[in-house]
């Protein structure tokens, strides 16, 4: 068979800031694949599903991509050809994170030894394996689980409360008897909060996240997403015996070390006995465990208790632009690149 | 009986740096004490024995003492009158921590209810209570317990090694199996860390903190007892799944909250997977218990396997002098005031 166009983004370059679509990430379409024939070394060769869009995309740029190679993300595809017999053809299967290139075939091959099929028995959407099923849901639950020790009473505040981590994060507390606050950066994200329950919503940008959380009672869980200046912030209205969960630093992914915020109140961990626990979802895994992510997190969805918010696209180019978005924060929920 | 001599130190004002004897803190021989008759209110009145000098005495300045009132401390007096069946005359008694007026005599009526009687079976000197025995002691043990999470052949760095937390430490990790980094002010203080079996001992002032504990591979769990800076540089040297424990500020113990160091390294924790955990004792003793401290840190005593150097005086208006040397850091033991 001739070669098959194989659309694909490819990394140029590390851009000091937001990275510039066409110049540091550019999306090439004349390159090709022949799918009979490209040698697969034990491994598969699959059909993109679905592409999720990450933040840490913008992370691995500065240590992981070599110049002119693809994107590596996180996704899903169907296998078309295999070499391995833990997969056979037609199954659904995802790459380990930061794997699956972002082009409409791959062959993959060290990675496949790690790769999981997806059974998805329930039928649900794809997406939600990108998401709420994915890493990021994955990133919340075992955090969570793991570090959070919440009990019932206790209130938890979440910053991007609205983000895939975060709306995960919000529901199991929810589901577990907590009071939870949460904050995100535009009204609409704020409605969505309300949606899933969230007991005090508010836009970060319009009220003072010291101001709301005191006038609430304080806060004895912490899920910080942000770090920076609001964590300094939030670590003002810990109560006695809080966690701080450091889960994500979205306001200081571009800023270089020296640059970044000093945090001051560090005494505060010892005037009010507070755990910190950082984490990446890789190592909290090693250490704990799953705590049954997938069987429970499903049962949740189907049951209709765990909801995140989607931006869909079918076109591949688009993921440069979404990336964006979401380094901007003026993504308005979980991208995801849905190929036809 | 006349009017015994009661000679006193009294707290005039809260200082903004370093206390100074004479002004902010008095010597006062003037204030006496009737011993036969002086109300006990179903208290006690005791003969002091021992105070120990503590940096937090410096802290209280802040938020505790009143002007023209004695300084509170921790001390150790023994029983002259009681109206409480719980003490007997000629017994020892410990107040609870910073109770214990900076005097010759004492009455103790509120906080009788829960001092202790320190049986001292095994014949310690009271100086023993005051340190390994008393709430430093108990500090480093019930801290250590409770959140340093040691295992087996890890390394543990201990700042301000010397001091009683400090050297505490030390020797429990030793006998923990741990490998032992120790750092102190003054050569001497650094020959003792060797002398209670630190592996690698060293005076901060003529070595890099950062450029030691990378040489020596790195920190497994970190307690700090200085906070700002050198906290944040020990961040540094973390290795993976490594624990902080936030004992105390030394550092920045004078320096008012705007102006502490900031610490731009807590997107460490995330990418180290750390644990931080900052505690006062009252606090953790309130959470965990106390891991029985006294019996398992006398026995540890009493085979020779915890030591601590102090520092002794017997004249109460050395407490003073003593205090300061502490908050400069020039002491070369625990400061202890003798009774006679």
């Amino acid at each position: 068979m001739s070669p098959t166009p194989n659309p694909t983004i490819i990394f140029v370059s590390n851009p000091q800031g937001v990275p510039v679509p066409g110049e540091d990430l550019v999306y090439r379409q004349d390159i090709t694949i022949d799918i009979d024939n490209e040698p697969l070394n034990g491994g598969i060769l699959t059909k993109t599903v679905a592409l999720g869009i990450d933040i840490w995309v913008r992370h691995r740029m500065g240590y992981e991509y070599k110049p002119n190679t693809p994107i590596l993300g996180y996704g899903i595809g169907v296998v078309l050809r295999s070499e391995n017999p833990k997969f056979q053809v037609g199954d659904h299967v995802q790459a380990p994170s930061y794997r699956e290139p972002f082009a409409h075939y791959a062959v993959l091959s060290e990675a496949t030894a790690s790769a999981r099929v997806l059974k998805n028995d329930v039928g649900l959407p794809w997406t939600a394996y990108l998401g709420v099923l994915g890493l990021a849901g994955e990133t919340a639950w075992v955090g969570y689980k793991a570090y959070a020790e919440a009990k019932n009473g206790e209130t938890i505040y979440v910053s991007t409360g609205a983000g895939t981590v975060g709306s995960v994060v919000c529901q199991v507390a929810k589901a577990e008897g907590l009071r939870v606050i949460a904050s995100a950066g535009s009204d609409s994200k704020v409605e969505f909060l309300k949606e899933i329950g969230v007991d005090v919503a508010f836009n970060y940008k319009k009220q003072d996240v010291g101001t709301v959380l005191k006038e609430n009672g304080g806060v004895d869980i912490y899920w910080d997403n942000v770090g920076g200046k609001a964590l300094e912030t939030v670590m003002g209205c810990m109560n006695k015996y809080g966690r701080i969960v450091i889960c994500g630093i979205a306001s200081e992914w571009n800023v270089p070390p020296t640059e970044r915020h000093g945090n001051k109140s560090l005494v505060l961990a010892l005037a009010k006995n507070l755990t910190i626990n950082g984490f990446i979802i890789t190592d909290a895994l090693a250490k704990f465990g799953d705590f049954n992510f997938e069987s429970e997190v499903t049962r949740l969805v189907e049951e209709g208790k765990m909801k995140v918010r989607t931006e869909t696209s079918d076109k591949l180019e688009d993921a440069m632009k979404m990336l964006v978005d979401i380094l901007l924060g003026v993504n308005e929920g979980k991208g995801v690149i849905m190929f036809s």
